[in-house]
């Protein structure tokens, strides 16, 4: 196997921490995006959507996400579980897993893209030139504070995101909260639970790759 | 088991395709969305995020995403297998499953959520009002041709979305294409390898439900 990784980048960082949980050692390229290696010929026939994470099997099969990766990973290396024992709590984290997503990472993108120097006409991923939306990078900060909200409920009532343990949907949810930092979103003083989490997720060595 | 559905939306189809291709019969619940139905507290205490669909376990238990709903009830009747058969196979079938739904289904929502008039001050799914953006309306739009020219090309090289045979990506890829009528997009005379197999997946008694 063959891991496509960028050390600074988020997608790829919940592959590293879910690979670092199960101790793996997995054969990891690093791909520059800030030097836009993910732009180049070459790395265009790896992947054609230009993003990484990237995991490549030993026959030569290619998985394009983070989340196709870890549902591999997680089956072939099956310890310690991150994504599910049975039918119903695979469901169940998938569910969470896809909220930590959608309404946690992509936010926090939506807000990045739109309005960093960096990303102008790069306001999307993959292989098409997008222009930035000014109005979209206002409603992906409103997003993210509406999702630290929820996040803080939910761990009120939850000790961790899907349920009692540590899953996937952690991973996902931490990474989202580290990711606003590039927005300067910070979790609110009076958001006990979502700090709570936040610390003892960060205390995990996994956080630290 | 309960089954919230909504008839006329493409989110729940993807599940109310899936179910028919298992044969299977589930109490259903219909939301109506254009009466407002999800706006209701009493459909809040069901889902919070106002959408449907949502599959509502013996235990009580409330998937609230499609793709959670499929990965409980492929696993749960698992003839015939539509979510893969190994974990290669699963991770695969996730990948093109995802990318049906990021480039095509959303892209068309996209597109539709912020420009039909009937979405005015509710460009978004879920329990915050947001306004709609013509810019992104316009990107959306962009992004169907894209993903149609993409799909095209795939099918080409593949007679199913995800491989040989017809998978969950092929519902989700079929739905997409079917919910760009609402932004009146339509699959190019010269595309004729996405007609070719549209026509196929429209053939299939699931395509009706």
């Amino acid at each position: 196997m063959r891991f496509y990784d960028c050390s600074t980048a988020p997608s790829p960082r919940r592959v590293r921490m879910l690979i670092a949980e199960k101790g793996l050692t997995i054969e990891t390229v690093q791909v520059d995006l800030a030097k836009g290696e993910h732009l180049t010929e070459r790395f265009h026939e790896i992947n054609p959507h230009r993003t990484v994470p990237v995991l490549e099997l030993d026959d030569g099969t290619r998985l394009l996400d983070s989340n196709s990766i870890s549902l591999y990973l997680d089956e072939v290396f099956p310890e310690p579980n991150l994504l599910g024992r049975d039918a119903k709590e695979r469901a169940v984290i998938a569910m969470w897993q896809r909220e930590m997503e959608f309404n946690g990472l992509m936010a926090v993108a939506e807000c990045f893209r739109n309005s960093a120097k960096g990303f102008r006409g790069r306001a999307l991923t993959g292989p098409v030139d997008y222009e930035q939306i000014p109005a979209l990078a206002e409603r992906g900060r409103r997003r993210v504070r509406c999702f630290f909200a929820d996040l803080n409920r939910r761990l009120e009532e939850s000790e961790f995101v899907a349920g009692e343990r540590f899953t996937v949907a952690d991973i996902t949810g931490f990474i989202s909260v580290e990711f606003a930092r590039a927005i300067k979103e910070a979790i609110a003083d009076d958001a006990l639970h979502l700090k709570r989490w936040r610390d003892e997720v960060a205390s995990r060595p996994s956080a630290r790759v």
